[in-house]
C-alpha cells in the first residue's frame, strides 16, 4: 500500500493553522458586516462557459476542468484524441471547471439574480479559488481569497469606505501598513502627457515593476516595447517624485492638466485623500503615482497596501471597474472593491507574532479521568461548567497521570481537574492553574468564576 | 450571448441565505469547541488514490475528476478512448478528484500527520463535498458537511458526550428532536439469535428502512435474500418491541443471552444510557433496537436524531467505527463521529421559523445622503458609531430619499439617520426608528446608546 498523499499545491490545516486562519477571516468579516457588506457564497464549480475567456489564454490553461461524468465520450471519435489541441479536447469532455476567482463568478451571480438585488449591493466573499500554477513558495493551487465589492454607485465615497476597512482591518490585526492609491485616469493622462496615449496598457505594466526591477529595467522595458525615448525622458520626473500627497497632487494636476481624463483622476483623487483625512486614519495612506497593478480591468482608483514592517510584497489590493457585467450581457453596472491576501497576512502575523492569545487557545479546562466512579463524579460537573460558556473536556479513558498531562500540555490547556475520594466525599474538585502550578480545592461554582477567561 | 447559468445540482446563497447558514454553522462549531474539539481543514482535492474504492463501485462513479492539467493525453494512444470503461479510462486522464465525504480525507490526515498528532484526537471539519448524484429536490452536487470525530479512544464516554453534544446543539436551535440509539453489536447478537450471523448486512439493510417501508416490505426483503422464514419469524417481536429504555433493554439482553457479541453490544448501550441519564438532557434518548443505518463501517454504537415537529428523515447520524486508517495502512484506530446534516436543518429552522432575529440582520443605522455637505458631517459620525462596534452604512450617492428608504427596507435596517441644515447647525442628527416611525434629534453618543443592540 502507497503512502498517502495530497494533491501538490494543497494544503492541510492543523487545528492550531485553522484558529490563526479562522481569526483572520472572521476580522475580515467583521469589519466587512461593520460597513454592511453582506456575505454571498457561489457554487465551487461553475460551467467553463462561464469562466473560459475571462483570464486571458494562460488562464484558460490554469483552469481546474470537472471530467463529465459517467460516459464523458460518447460519440466523440477516437481520432480526436491526440495531443494537438488539448485545450479544445478538454471543453469536449468537460462541461465545469473550478472556480478561479471570486470576481467573475460575482459578476455572473449579479446578472443572474439582478432583479432579486437591491442596488448598490455591497457583498463580501471568502471562499477558496483553484489554478493551476507551478506550485511554489507561498503560491498554492487552492487558496482563499476574501473579496468585498460594491455594485451599481459610482460614488466615490464607496472607494473612502473600502479604504476605512483597510485601515480598520490591519488595526485590528496590529500590523503597520502603508495604503497606496493612485487611479487609472491619472495614468492615462501621464500616457497622453508623454505622447503616447495608445501604450498606456505597456507603461502601467511597465512601472507596477518599478518596486521589484527598479528604474532603469522600468526604461529599459518601455524602450523595448516601443515607447520613444522623449516619452520615457518625459516620465522621469513623475517616476521620482517626491513629497506630501497634496504636493504630489499638485504637480501632477499641473503636469496633465491638458489631458480630460487626467483632469479627472486629479479630481477624483482629491476627493478620495480630502475625505479619507476628514475621517481620520490609523495608517498612512499615500498617493503614488507609480501604482499601476497589473490587471487591466480597472478604470478609476486603484489601492494597495504594504506592511511596514515585513518584506512580503502587496497584502491587500483593488479598485474601480467599469462594466463588471458586460462579459454576461448585462452592460452599465461600474463596481469598486477590495481583496484581502489572507495568505500573505497569515505569514506576517506569524513574523511578528501578532495573534492574540486566545485566538488559537482552545480547551479551557481539562478533567483528568482516574477511574469510572470519578470520572461519574466529574461528568455532570464538566456539564455544568460547560453551561456557563466554558471549553471543557473530561479525559476520556483512565490513562496514567502523565499521558493526561501530556494531553494538556500539547493542548495548551490552562487548567486541569483532579478528583479522588477526597474530593468525592467533600462535593469539591482540585483545581491545577497549569501554568503557576497552584492548585486549589473549589466547587463548581467557584471554579467557574476563577476559569472565565477576561 | 447566452444567459449565464451554474451547474446543476449547485447553488448560490444570498446574504439572507448566507446569515442563515453561518448562524447554523457558528452554532454547531461553538458546541464543538465547548466539547474540546479543534477545526481542521483539508484540501477540496485529493488523489484519487486516495478517493477510489472507498466508496463502493456506485461511490467511484459519482466522484468528481479533475482533468490534468496541460498535455492530460501524452502517450496514451487515441484508440483507448472508447466509451467502453470510461472509469479505468478516467484514471488515466485524470488523477485527482473532489472530496466525497469528511471521513476518508479524516483518515488520510491521521495517517500523514499521525507523529504530530496527540491521541485522542477531537477533530471537527465542516467543509463542502461533491457528488454526481442526479440531482434531485433536496439532494445536491455540493454541499456541507458537518462532522466531528474523536479517534485513538474505546472509551464509551466519547459516544456519552458526542450525544450531550447532538443535545446541546439542537437545544440552542430550537429544535425537539428524538436522538435514537443503538448498536451493531446488538444487531450482530440478534442475528445470531435468529440462526442467521452471516445475513448480518441483508438484516442491516432491510431493517434500515423499517421506518420508510414499514414491516411487510423489510420481511419480504430478509426473505428475498434468502433468510429463512423462520429467522423472520423469530425477529418480529424485535421489530415491534415497545417499552421504555429500560425495559427494552432487558428484554433484548434475555434475548440474546448465549451470543457473545450481542450481550457486549447490551453492556456498552446499558453504560451509555445510563451515563446520558446521570448528566441529564433536554430532549429524548431513544434506544431503538431497528435502528440500523446503512454504512457497514460501523462496529459499535450508532445514532440518529430526527425532528419531532417536521417529516424530513434523519437530520443528523453517526456511530462507532473501528480501523479507519487501516485502509491507509494503519491499523488499530478505533473512533467514533457525528455528522450534522446543516441543509436540512436550515429546511427544519425555516420550517418551523425559528431563526433568532440577530441571526439575520444586517445593517443596524442607514445615514441618509441629501447631498455632499450632509455627508461631510455624516462621515466622521459614521465612523465613529462604526468604532462602538455597530454596523453603519452611509448610503453612497445622494439619490431620491424614496430609493434610499427602499434600500433600508429591502436590508431590514432598523434605524436612519437624516441630516439636514438644521441637524449641522446643532451638531446632532435625526435618528428614525423604522418600525415604530419614532424620529429623535440626538447626538453620536446618544444615537449609539439607543441603536445598540441588547
Amino acid at each position: 500500500m502507497n503512502k498517502p498523499s495530497i494533491p501538490k499545491g494543497t494544503r492541510d490545516f492543523s487545528p492550531a493553522e485553522m484558529a490563526k486562519r479562522n481569526y483572520i477571516f472572521n476580522t475580515i468579516k467583521d469589519v466587512y458586516a461593520l460597513y454592511g457588506y453582506q456575505q454571498i457564497e457561489t457554487p465551487s464549480m461553475e460551467t467553463l462557459q462561464t469562466l473560459m475567456g475571462k483570464y486571458g489564454e494562460e488562464g484558460d490553461k490554469l483552469l481546474f476542468k470537472i471530467l463529465n461524468s459517467g460516459d464523458f465520450i460518447g460519440k466523440l471519435p477516437s481520432e480526436e484524441f491526440v495531443s494537438d489541441n488539448v485545450l479544445k479536447l478538454a471543453a469536449k469532455i468537460c462541461e465545469k471547471g473550478l472556480r478561479y476567482d471570486l470576481t467573475v463568478p460575482f459578476a455572473r451571480y449579479v446578472v443572474m439574480h439582478r432583479d432579486e438585488l437591491q442596488m448598490p449591493f455591497k457583498r463580501y466573499q471568502i471562499q477558496p479559488v483553484w489554478r493551476a500554477d507551478r506550485p511554489q513558495k507561498g503560491r498554492y493551487r487552492e487558496f482563499y481569497q476574501c473579496d468585498a465589492d460594491v455594485v451599481g454607485s459610482d460614488s466615490l465615497l464607496n472607494e473612502v469606505e473600502l479604504i476605512q476597512i483597510i485601515d480598520t482591518v490591519f488595526t485590528k490585526f496590529g500590523i503597520n501598513v502603508q495604503i497606496k492609491v493612485n487611479n487609472r485616469k491619472i495614468l492615462a493622462g501621464i500616457a497622453e502627457y508623454i505622447g503616447q496615449p495608445d501604450k498606456i496598457v505597456d507603461i502601467t505594466v511597465a512601472i507596477d515593476k518599478l518596486d521589484k526591477i527598479g528604474v532603469y529595467a522600468v526604461n529599459a522595458e518601455m524602450l523595448a516595447n516601443g515607447i520613444s525615448e522623449e516619452a520615457v525622458s518625459k516620465l522621469q520626473p513623475i517616476l521620482t517624485m517626491s513629497g506630501t500627497n497634496k504636493e504630489k497632487l499638485k504637480t501632477i494636476a499641473q503636469t496633465i492638466a491638458t489631458s480630460e481624463i487626467g483632469v479627472k483622476g486629479v479630481e477624483e483623487t482629491r476627493f478620495i485623500l480630502e475625505k479619507v483625512e476628514a475621517v481620520g486614519m490609523q495608517n498612512e495612506l499615500q498617493l503614488d503615482l507609480t501604482l499601476a497593478r497589473g490587471l487591466n480591468y480597472y478604470t478609476g482608483a486603484i489601492f494597495e497596501v504594504k506592511a511596514k514592517d515585513v518584506a512580503i510584497g502587496s497584502i491587500t489590493g483593488g479598485g474601480r471597474y467599469d462594466n463588471l457585467t458586460g462579459i454576461f450581457g448585462m452592460p452599465g453596472l461600474s463596481g469598486v472593491g477590495i481583496s484581502f491576501g489572507a495568505d500573505r497576512i497569515y505569514d506576517v502575523l506569524n513574523t511578528l507574532d501578532l495573534y492574540p492569545q486566545n485566538a488559537t487557545q482552545a480547551t479551557q479546562v481539562l478533567f483528568i479521568n482516574f477511574g469510572e466512579a470519578e470520572a461519574d463524579f466529574c461528568l455532570p460537573i464538566a456539564t455544568k461548567v460547560r453551561a456557563a460558556g466554558i471549553s471543557v473536556e473530561l479525559y476520556p479513558d483512565s490513562a496514567k497521570m502523565k499521558k493526561q498531562m501530556a494531553y494538556a500540555n500539547s493542548k495548551s490547556i490552562p487548567f486541569v481537574v483532579l478528583v479522588g475520594e477526597n474530593e468525592i466525599n467533600q462535593g469539591k474538585v482540585t483545581l491545577k492553574n497549569m501554568i503557576t502550578g497552584d492548585q486549589q480545592l473549589v466547587s463548581a461554582e467557584e471554579l467557574i468564576a476563577i476559569v472565565t477567561p477576561n
